[in-house]
């Protein structure tokens, strides 16, 4: 079954007669296009009956006929005519007056929303569900698509660790590693890079900041590296200098984790049971209270994606997922490491598909 | 009065008796807080009694409280306990139960709105419009920051276009160009750069992609660095090798446009008296179907805001608004160029931002 007739049949199930589609990962996903998420209504519409239908700016109407993997038919507007009258003519001319349409609550905004209500649709569920299911078990491209955009962030990183020294701020550090990243040809970075030193590195969400890199910080650095619309994401922490004994210590014990995680990852597992293997080791070192997140999430198109790695996922994780094992411990005012690997889930366990070097690099 | 008082007063003049504002440039605007728009609910609610509430993830209460520079009531939540717990708290304590709250319609997603209306509040009409308002006329250290985006992008042209050479790919190009502006210290670019080569020139929103560099080429070259929340945005055309007759032809042309427009900018003009100006000049040249597109978008902390320069514009722009002026001209197959500055209006007229060389360079 294509993608398409897979999603359908995931709509017909619960009871939906169409899936609408805004710009994004999930239509890049059924049908390769690609545009920008702005302010113009750029919505596609996918009949459980089979007619596809395109509500789109008349600019992008010719290259969208061109490229699109799946035949749809365009209602293009413009600045003369509203794309209100487009949308409604969609929903006349596809029948879905009145009807349920499953729509993105995680990603269609407002507008899109009443663009769909105004033209008459009937109940809006959310459609996301379906997409993560769809996502989550790799096809074999999408994996050597991925593997490659691992080679790209691990070299780059590579490159970086030859560059990295005192006196750089977090921000140079962060410039120079997309400026590595771009250089290895990648479409762009997966997100905003984190580099997190000193106490900087006891916020799991730290924003990079201008603070200097010094002789005795440990730095979290995490990157990720995006091809063909397909993500990596990789964390290392190195230490600038010997670090301190309670530093040292508290990477053990997250390698320790993140090994353990890695190691027990197996079919049949939940994301629940998985993140326990994480989460008991960092416990029993004492430090489970400085254990603020969960151990991972699922990884592809986007970044944040299903399956989640996480106490509250009871369900199990299916062969041909790609998920990041992340353990981390955050010492709030002094230090904070977190060790980031991106693993496939075989028939036989779990594959790392990063492997940069783990043990932790002094510079 | 400050920008929320200004806010709220125009909510109270609209019906409304609060704002409800996610993840982005209105929320930095207002309090300076940036967050990833990611899965997790971040919701600030401004009451117009003067009290703000933020729905936000636990491990961002802390470093809310530090940066907010307003006052609010924190509801955080975690993955024990569900962010819709919180918001009911929040619409309970602030007493907005079906009580009419505005919100970003262009920039809200649904699992947003569906959260604040499970917990009960009423009419939700759009506040983009407020916020366009708001954030129309730029103050004086906003003007400033927004001089020094100008800068990073025009060195970082500057330095590109010293190692522009046929035989690069436009991704490589536009590569290149990131790093330069990485380079000077930007924030990271104001959007996606586009580098538009020979006949991929003649599509107004093509994106950039594989093909070569070649002798007698146009190249469209339009990108913009962020810094500290404020974007530049400038095109410039340049020439592999001298170009042909009539894309020289067509270069004097846009460059007529755009010089026209750029000198007329006078207050009490409309969007659409300006968007004529440089219109009028493609025309009567013959080009009037070429010219698809609105002659420039407000410029800020988003790259598009108010005011438009289009024909759908007949509002007077405001003294201290940013725009750019972008006439273009695509000969479908062939060719194309387009100039684009960034202009602010001023008591005495239009005052570009944007003063890189105009004339075409031919490499």
């Amino acid at each position: 079954m294509t993608r398409l007739q897979r999603l359908l049949e995931a709509a017909r199930s619960r009871g939906a007669n169409a899936v609408a589609v805004v710009s994004g990962t999930n239509l890049r996903y059924l049908t390769g296009l690609q545009y920008h998420a702005g302010e113009r209504l750029t919505l596609a519409v996918f009949g459980t009956d089979g007619r596809c239908g395109f509500v789109l700016p008349e600019m992008e109407a010719e290259r969208t006929q061109k490229a699109s993997a799946i035949p749809m038919a365009i209602y293009s507007w413009n600045d003369a005519q509203s794309p209100q009258a487009a949308m409604d003519r969609l929903v006349a001319e596809m029948s879905l007056g009145g009807q349920a349409i499953a729509v993105e609550h995680g990603a269609m905004r407002v507008f899109e929303l009443l663009a769909l209500q105004r033209a008459g649709v009937g109940e809006t569920p959310d459609a996301t569900p379906m997409f993560f299911e769809l996502r989550m078990v790799k096809e074999e491209p999408e994996l050597a698509t991925m593997k490659r955009a691992v080679q790209m962030i691990e070299r780059s990183l590579d490159a970086l660790l030859g560059k990295i020294r005192p006196g750089l701020t977090e921000r140079q550090v962060a410039s120079m590693w997309l400026a590595e990243v771009l250089n290895q040809g990648a479409e762009g970075p997966a997100f905003d890079f984190i580099v997190a030193s000193g106490p900087n590195a006891a916020s799991p969400h730290h924003g990079t900041a201008d603070r200097l890199l010094q002789i005795g910080d440990l730095v979290i650095l995490d990157g990720g590296a995006r091809h063909d619309g397909y993500n990596s994401d990789i964390t290392r922490t190195i230490a600038i200098g010997q670090p301190s004994e309670v530093a040292r210590r508290v990477y053990d014990v997250v390698l320790a984790a993140n090994t353990a995680a890695r190691e027990a990852a197996k079919p049949g597992m939940s994301g629940r049971d998985l993140d326990a293997v994480a989460r008991k080791v960092i416990e029993d070192a004492g430090f489970g209270p400085q254990f603020m997140h969960r151990t991972g999430h699922g990884l592809g198109m986007d970044v944040h994606e299903a399956p989640n790695i996480a106490t509250y996922n009871t369900e199990v994780l299916p062969v041909g997922s790609v998920f990041t094992i992340e353990p981390g411990v955050y010492l709030a005012g002094q230090t904070g490491v977190r060790i980031e690997d991106d693993v496939l889930l075989s028939e036989s366990g779990g594959v790392s598909l990063t492997n940069y070097p783990r043990e932790l690099i002094v510079i």
